[in-house]
């Protein structure tokens, strides 16, 4: 479904964002693409948190429930008596709960040497439900651990701010660039950029407004180096007269929300923005990430993405 | 695709819902989301199954499985004769089965301790069979979790109730709120409402009438806190001029479909409910459930989605 | 991308089906929903074999890759030295193979027992290769198994026949009808009737002619019980005036494109179907496939669908 | 979402590609569909390249992961004592390493025979470590198969060339032909084809410009055998009048965008292709690729996708 460029907000319900006004009011888009809300009382899916968790918390987690798992076993199986553990000669209460855990370690990761194995119903029982959790925790693992690999992100890099620059006829523009910081393909990126600032309504009370930003083009067909997205500052647009100063009094946020498919996941992923005022460059241009060089081959330079001169 | 917001039905077949008119007929959309149907001759799609009965008795399953297969394994041994196992001590036949069955669960798990273990071609062939089985049947198990984990929730809660609360104009409006109940994101989220009560033909036949209800607003661009779906009670409303009495007396049903883009699974899922005439409040209005703290915080209450106060 | 059902269709290029004329062809889409068209040249993706096989090939491929493999590295063991196998008495060529064989397969399926265990480097190195490649293996047959499970099919059941019913005004019909044949949620179901016929052109030339069946309705919302698909026969319609025999002397088809989301896979799913002359019913009329009982519970049986009665 | 025919393309930006003029640059889109750009500064995503790596490269990069890891582990168990390995006999440096790189193989893959098995707690923590390490690596590995095994990809044959052959009504056309390479389903593929060449500005300056070029038909309903996609040069046309000599000199290159659905994958599925002006050929028409045999069997080549006659 494509983004309605043309559409008025009547409201922030149009959004899901706030429409109070408030001074001090945080940005609404943080900029790592996350919405500025605090939530009670809901929850993450548990699945969704164990994806989204570092690497290094992840690992840190399956060693601690492994360590943990194998202490609990341990002391089932000293419960039920070390002498039922074949091979375990039986020491001091310490020795023989690291004897326990060991073999509670091969028998979960199904290595089962066979010098330590259960003796007895009970010892026997145990171990089986052990090897059969640890194949099931395993199993949760791979499954875990594949979803982690596979979780499409959208592997956008945006501006770090968004610049003043001028335009075609005499008129400025607003402009930010984004990028493909990956090697795969990207198809059908299309934004939706909208202007959200404080306002006094005609009852004198001061609001929060929403207004679309029209765009020169909001869709192209891939991204194969650079995409600079382009607004014309004319009567239309709701930059138009304003300075710097004016969209730090009105606290000026511009949102933005992209929508692309990204080859690599082979699905369509969405990601987000947004430019504060002081956020913004003013009277400046962007140099042009890429170069041709003798042979004709096009070079791309990601970190030139950032790039400007004065205009 | 976009739903058709203006679209009128001709008839039941529009919908797939039966369209016998009926004074006791159950609601057509249970509060759970699912169809209030009872399906003969068709089939539960046995991945499907597995994939949406209850973690409990997923694992009992699993449990159960496993025991019922050793068992076989372990009379197959039996059969073959005990001492084909090397390290087991000929017993009565009640040891003999438990040695022969906690032989199968350290085969078919790959533990293998060793300190039983197979002799001759038969045991060894069965062995052999046995842990590939083995292999095989954790192989589904792992990709049976992981189709559990990954299956797309909408992770969406509406309102218990709706409600008919003040709108512009001096008009009324019918009016329910949802929200995303987890903590992921949830993009370009779109409602199709429809109407559906008796009405008497011409030919003085009461047939069930479905009507689609015009929305002030049936997509947003995403869902960062609740939504508030709002259908204005004018002349073109079905509800225009009803009371709580009409509504109950023609034995009304508002059916609600709702679509979203999921951010946790990256895909689009479907969800509905729908509200009987006991289930809308009349003249009250729905309470903000968020707020900004001195520090421009935005605070989100889930639990304070169906507070209303009288209008 | 919602199917055009006004579209005319210009020429056999615009389906990618047939167009030239022979009194003897085939059906154009047999009743499995497959196209008639026999491939040369073409290669099936391994992996899309793989997962189309029957449940009963795909455990018999597994098997035998299992025997095949294991004979390999059991000769391999065999040329190293059955002495370099510690714990197997060295007897005649058989009983050598055979351990080696068994010891092959505990080491690929990592069960390991270890009454029979590598003895030097030649041997400890096959039996690590072997359980690495044992590892790689069953994590492939993992992934098939899993992606087997997951495969989206439409779980659609069409009527076996099409019908020709009463019609509003006097008019006439074409119908065929579709019911969900498992017990999970379809939405937005979407149909395309083509109709195709030979004609002879203004050169006298016969060639097959493709044209679109204006339908009552081409999509509904949600699936929840059956489907009935209408075509009026009015003047627009390549049906109008025609009779029974009429269809067959020109070799009549009706081709049935459908397209559905399917809940079970969160996926969007095609299928086709397709009814010959000789598979159309004149002058009969569905019955109805549901009844709602004195509790007002709505009772759907899916035997009914091709159930009909004279008109 | 559709592709969008008829827009003009204002600059180089609509497409994301290079629009400087360069006489010596190569073409936009390679053969196999990547776009001809050097990127500086991006990366790839770890998975994404060892999900499109080749499979000789894949399986060599496991092997060594799996030597090296053993190494590091065996190397800890010579520091650690070899008389800590219970079953190895203490010998030399080199039989010393072999024996615990052995049964550190065995204890990654969870074989475990038990031949040799750790002895105190310090050998007993590593080898329960590695076996963990091993199953989550292991784990990791499936993972991956899986994803190469069901990473979508088009499976479309484009015709080396395009063609310029004679159309309806004395016009010509330029023409290309593909089919889907594989015996899976395609649905509803579309294309988008643009012209680029270098054009002199009105200030003198040479440009490389962009046009769409109108086709007689831009997606089809689903992919059988073959598709011609078929542009009309009329006055509209970017090729109207033009001579092979012109294109050559205006460095011509025809790109083709494709888009469609492949059932095999159940994943919508984008591909590239273009035609440079010597990749053109003149006055010729392809050959029909498949025929009807005298039972009404359809039969379609492949291989006959590129042929031609002289118009």
């Amino acid at each position: 479904m494509a983004y309605d460029q043309s559409k008025n907000f009547r409201s922030q319900n149009d959004l899901g964002l706030s429409g109070k006004a408030d001074k001090n009011q945080k940005r609404a888009i943080n900029k790592d693409g996350t919405f500025n809300v605090r939530r009670y009382q809901t929850a993450d899916h548990f699945y969704h948190r164990l994806l989204t968790m570092s690497w290094t918390r992840f690992f840190l987690l399956m060693l601690s429930l492994f360590l943990i798992v194998n202490c609990m076993y341990a002391t089932i199986y000293i419960l039920i008596g070390i002498d039922k553990l074949g091979g375990v000669e039986n020491l001091d209460i310490v020795q023989d709960f690291l004897s326990a855990f060991f073999f509670s370690a091969q028998t979960m990761t199904t290595v089962g040497y066979g010098a330590m194995h259960p003796v007895g119903v009970a010892a026997s029982t145990m171990a089986a439900i052990e090897s059969l959790t640890g194949l099931l925790g395993f199993a949760i693992a791979t499954g875990l651990m594949y979803g982690r690999f596979t979780r499409p992100s959208a592997g956008i890099r945006f501006t770090e701010k968004a610049i003043i620059a001028p335009y075609k006829e005499g008129l400025k523009s607003f402009q930010f660039r984004l990028a493909n910081e990956r090697n795969n393909h990207v198809f059908e990126p299309e934004v939706l950029v909208i202007y959200t600032s404080l306002i006094k309504r005609d009852d004198g009370k001061i609001i929060r407004n929403f207004l679309p930003m029209k765009l020169e083009l909001s869709t192209i067909y891939f991204l194969s180096m650079n995409w600079t997205i382009a607004h014309p500052i004319n009567e239309e647009s709701p930059l138009f007269g304003k300075t710097k100063k004016d969209l730090l009094e009105e606290d000026a946020e511009i949102l933005v929300l992209l929508k692309l498919f990204n080859d690599a996941f082979a699905q369509t992923v969405y990601t987000r923005t947004s430019f504060k005022a002081t956020e913004i460059d003013w009277d400046v241009k962007y140099v042009l990430p890429y170069n041709i060089d003798e042979n004709g081959n096009t070079h791309f330079y990601l970190e030139k993405l950032d790039e400007t001169i004065s205009a």
